[in-house]
Parts: structure tokens; sequence; C-alpha cells
């Protein structure tokens, strides 16, 4: 269940035909541009995890590490970046998913999550889910447990909150956007 | 002028032979783990910045969006990401620079920055500083200010302070590692 946020709606930009002919891009980064939405986003995507026994946040790269450190440090908890294949240094485990043409991979820190770590995902933006879902079975792999997931926008047409419903993961937005 | 702070830097790892044999990649990924470190990190980053004049503060793709984006939040200043060829929806405006071998491309939205705007640049690192040359070579070419740029993380051997110092920056950083 996700409640809906007008003036952080009316924060992000509209952006025609991109990154292809015909789509209805949402672009948050006019969001970060705006002191005030960003500083309330951060806090409204935060604040149903307040004391309920997290303790990490995973983000996955790029745009999610720029909701999800500042979630982590509102919430007092460490950050865990999720990233493309050899970005990190450390060793890792990794993921592969599909996307529309071809597929993409992930890698996490093997000793970035420990079992019994309760684990909150933030992303942007919610759309088909692959991206979250191959985040969620690293940590899940890693021990981690995940049940929950917060993102800025949510696109329920395209199927990814019935996508993390299947895994057992709730959805959280701040506002979404249908067929338009 | 920069501090060094003994509790930041032994919260970040030192990992030998990446990315490739001989280099001792310093990972703030440890740091991010840490919520203390990380929370101090941003504390100690904003610090010398609140109450004077600042407007907006710009990150770089993608570790620089990992402490960019909540130094940003810390000042109450609108975050502007810079990124890579291709992911920014809006009108760009792009800046090349040499890398070892090859050279990289950096991207801004042009409306993201307007003349008198004051801003900070925020990264993890500073190396030889062709990346942050390249970011405030991006800002000042849209009519920003640039006079400051903070770091977790100085590598003073590769040249970068001087780098930035010949364009008329100062850097900051919470700690540094000399050729070790």
């Amino acid at each position: 269940m996700s409640e809906q946020y007008p003036f952080i709606k009316s924060s992000i930009k509209a952006v025609a035909d991109y990154p292809k002919p015909g789509i209805m891009f949402r672009d948050v980064t006019s969001l970060l541009e705006n002191p005030a939405a960003f500083h309330q986003s951060v806090d409204l995507l935060a604040k149903p995890f307040r004391d309920r026994g997290y303790t990490k946040v995973v983000g996955t790269e790029a745009r999610g590490f720029l909701f999800g450190a500042p979630v982590a440090l509102e919430l007092g908890l460490g950050f865990v970046p999720v990233r493309k294949p050899g970005k990190l240094p450390r060793q890792t485990l990794s993921e592969s998913y599909e996307l529309e043409y071809g597929e993409d991979t992930l890698e996490i820190h093997k000793d970035s999550i420990s079992p019994g770590d309760k684990v909150l995902l933030i992303d942007d933006l919610l759309a088909t889910g692959g991206t979250i879902e191959a985040t969620a079975k690293l940590v899940r792999q890693l021990g981690g447990e995940v049940t929950d997931a917060a993102f800025v926008v949510a696109l329920p047409d395209l199927g990814g909150i019935e996508r993390l419903q299947k895994l057992g993961i709730e959805s959280h937005y701040l506002c979404e956007y249908n067929g338009d």
C-alpha cells in the first residue's frame, strides 16, 4: 500500500521520447534539484521503516544510490551498494537478469550482508522490477531477509508490483503513473 | 587545507591489486557499511560549507552520488548529477577528459545550473583529478561558480590537488594516503 504525495509528483519532470520514441520518461533528477522535495522524499521513504529492526539498506547503481544512501543515513543504518560487473573491489556474488533485449548483471560484495540481516531495498523507480528482483536475490543468497522495497515512483502498469509480491516483497512508493 | 580523521580512515578498507596488479585500492564501500563512519563523513564534508552562500551540490556518477546527495541534503541544497553519456534525459552539455588509456565523457543537464549558482563539488576520492576537472568545466560553462571541492579520500601523490589549484579550486578531504 502506498500514499500519494502531489508535491513530490509535481517535482518529477516528464521527458517525452526518452530513452526511445514513445516512452514518457519520469525524470527524478528534477526532484533532486529541488531541496524541499528531495528532503521530503527521503523522509517519507524512510518513515515506515523506523524502529522496525532493519540492519542494512541496499541500493542499486546508479540512481538507487541517490535515494538509498540518504535513507540509510536517515535510518542510522549502513548502506550496501549493488553495482555493475567489475565495479566492486572485494569478492562479489553476481546475478544476471533479462532486459527487453539481452541481459544485464549486478554484483554485491559477499561480505556486505550476513545471515540474519534485515534489509530494506531502495530505488528511484519501479517499472518491470527486473533490477530489484536481481538485487533481492543477491541479498537473499547471502542470508539477508528482504520483505520490503521502497521507491520514489512506481509504474504499476508494467507489472513490477506483482512480480515483487510473488517474491514475498511488498512495494512502497511515493507516487505513481499509469499509462500516460 | 584538510584535517585528518583516523576514525574515518580506519573504516576504509585497502584492497590490493584492484583494479589491476600493483594498485592499492581505497574502498569507500566499507565506510558506507559503517553507519557511524558514514554519518560522520557526510557531516564533516558538509561542515565547512554551511551558511557560505552555496546554491547547489554537484556529484559525479556513481560513487560521487553516495556522498554528494547526502551532503546536499545536509546543506539544504539541491543535488545535480553529472553522468556518463546517454544517461540524462533532458538536454545535456558534454565534456571529455583523458584517461590513462583513451578518454571518457561526462554530461550535465543544461538547465541544472544557472549563471550565479555557487556550486560545491563532492566526490569520494581525489586521485589525478581528471573527473573532477571535467565536472568543474561543465558547471563553469553553464555559468556556475566553482571554488571548492570536497572528498572523503585524497591521494596527494597523484597530483589532483595541484591540478585543481591551477583551476582555482581548493581541495578539502577527510583523509589521505601517500605512496602506500
